[in-house]
């Protein structure tokens, strides 16, 4: 039986992780991609990150796909993924970091924390209107797992909430709209606006100009903001950049990009108005990772069921 | 029977103040420090902020004292303050706009979002090592009503909350020192330090080196960090920066100063590791203050008794 685990990754954490899972002690053959493969028939699981499509062609036994990180689109996009589930990279502690990284960048443009910054540089002691979170309405666009954790701390903190998901949902205390209908009157209430939305072929290019005029911008905060932190194909960037230069928003927190890294010569970098974090609002303890994937395997070698499985044809 | 409230503030908000008390429908008669007191003993109330020591010399039928902001140390430092009650400036909404200041300020070194600032100007796309909330221990010293629903807000976020007060307390979840005593194994836990003390004889000075080489440098953070949203002369401005210039911590957030606005030519502002914000962590909405002031004095002429007193001898 194929019991060897192949670590398929790309990118400046290749090491790391390959190092990760060579340390865990799970006594498990390992195999890492592309220079250590050995036998592809030897092979019955992968885990991967920005595996390059097609890296798991021709290996015929995997019977499991783990996924590294939060967004399984680069994955299942893989015309020659094996018809293997796919596992997310579900920990408790995603939605926790989700929820940090949230929380920080509402509570930043709420509490004009850019501006007190650039008063510094210039030694300005001055205050400006604050209302306080109780008067200010967030819209968290995707309520999943993580919607909720980052809307259930949004609320402790005393922000009005009101939520958007594909499909009818309820959460005590915040007002939940859904489907295409129910776009027009969340974004109508929205003051910061917080998408957390996978990318599916209905969600791509969603952060657009029509969308982004549709938020409040005569509330309490006077202007409209946003905080993406669900995906990079999500967004159009020239819009966001149209949308910030026209008022439809007065500032914009992005940590996923169309194309990442995010190319050095993007407008991005250097708008006033915008604030570029490296994706990394998910970043997972990836030590905790990789004890989760050999858990599974495990589980599954004794017959239990694979957990937190992905719906390939929902595509998240 | 005096019933005049006289409304004595100083500062670039002075103006404000005063429409707020004028607009507000109360039917009072207002008189406005300096230039409209009008008869002294007609004055039966103060609503004071930053007023000069001495403002209400003179003024015999004075019955109450309304503080409009957090700290009351300036207004019971007058040796000629009249011996009447002094009512805080307890607003529901002040413990959640401190709270937001320091969520916000804690998440802000814990995700170390100043390094993503500075790379995002040299358009640099890098990840750091980001601890999970619930690894990194947050000290909250001083646990009053505001460094309560701090600790309950940071604890919901998922950190490890530490507390420190002046007498024993205890809080579900939180580990509570107090006393002299209880300082030092209160700090060596402490990660990143936020400040909630009252100023006092007590208080005044204790954030300096001393007490700052003892947080602990070796936690997941690998540095610590102070948050300081309570008084101006908690903190010596040099011990700050000599904290930071041997790396007993790694950056600093204040938003008070022993002296106020914080001078032009003070070191602190420019200091690559310091972040300076106008003392307005706990800014109120002042038209709910305003509203406070004068329901609190309708009850008064009721016969029923003040509540929010500040304990003069105790100092806050």
């Amino acid at each position: 039986m194929a019991k060897a685990l192949l670590v398929a990754v790309t990118g400046p954490t290749t090491e790391a992780w390959h190092k990760r899972f060579a340390d865990y002690p799970s006594g498990r053959d390992l195999r890492f991609w592309p220079d250590r493969i050995g036998r592809v028939e030897e092979i019955g699981y992968a885990a991967a990150w920005k595996a390059p499509h097609g890296a798991f062609a021709g290996m015929p036994n995997i019977k499991a796909l783990f996924n590294l990180g939060a967004g399984v689109d680069h994955l299942i996009a893989d015309p020659q993924l094996p018809d293997a589930p796919v596992v997310r990279a579900i920990h408790p502690d995603l939605s926790m970091r989700m929820t940090e990284y949230v929380v920080l960048h509402v509570l930043r443009h709420h509490r004009r924390q850019p501006i007190y910054e650039a008063q510094q540089r210039e030694r300005v002691w001055k205050g400006h209107d604050q209302p306080a979170a109780s008067s200010v309405t967030v819209g968290v666009l995707g309520l999943g797992v993580i919607g909720r954790e980052a809307a259930a701390v949004l609320q402790r903190i005393g922000f009005q909430v009101v939520g958007w998901s594909r499909t009818p949902r309820t959460m005590e205390g915040v007002e939940v709209f859904h489907g295409a209908e129910g776009l027009a009157p969340f974004l109508a209430r929205t003051e910061i606006l917080v998408c957390l939305l996978p990318h599916t072929p209905a969600t791509e290019g969603i952060l657009n100009l029509k969308l982004l005029r549709q938020l409040k911008r005569d509330g309490a905060l006077g202007g409209a903001y946003l905080v993406n932190a669900g995906r990079g194909k999500l967004q159009v960037d020239a819009d966001i950049i149209a949308a910030l230069d026209e008022g439809a928003i007065q500032g914009a927190t992005l940590d996923v990009f169309p194309t990442e890294p995010l190319p050095a010569e993007s407008a991005l970098w250097a708008h006033p108005k915008i604030t570029v974090t490296p994706h990394n609002a998910g970043d997972l303890a990836p030590s905790e990772l990789v004890k989760g994937v050999f858990v599974q395997i495990d589980a599954l070698e004794r017959g239990e069921p694979l957990r937190h499985l992905v719906d390939r044809a929902r595509g998240y």
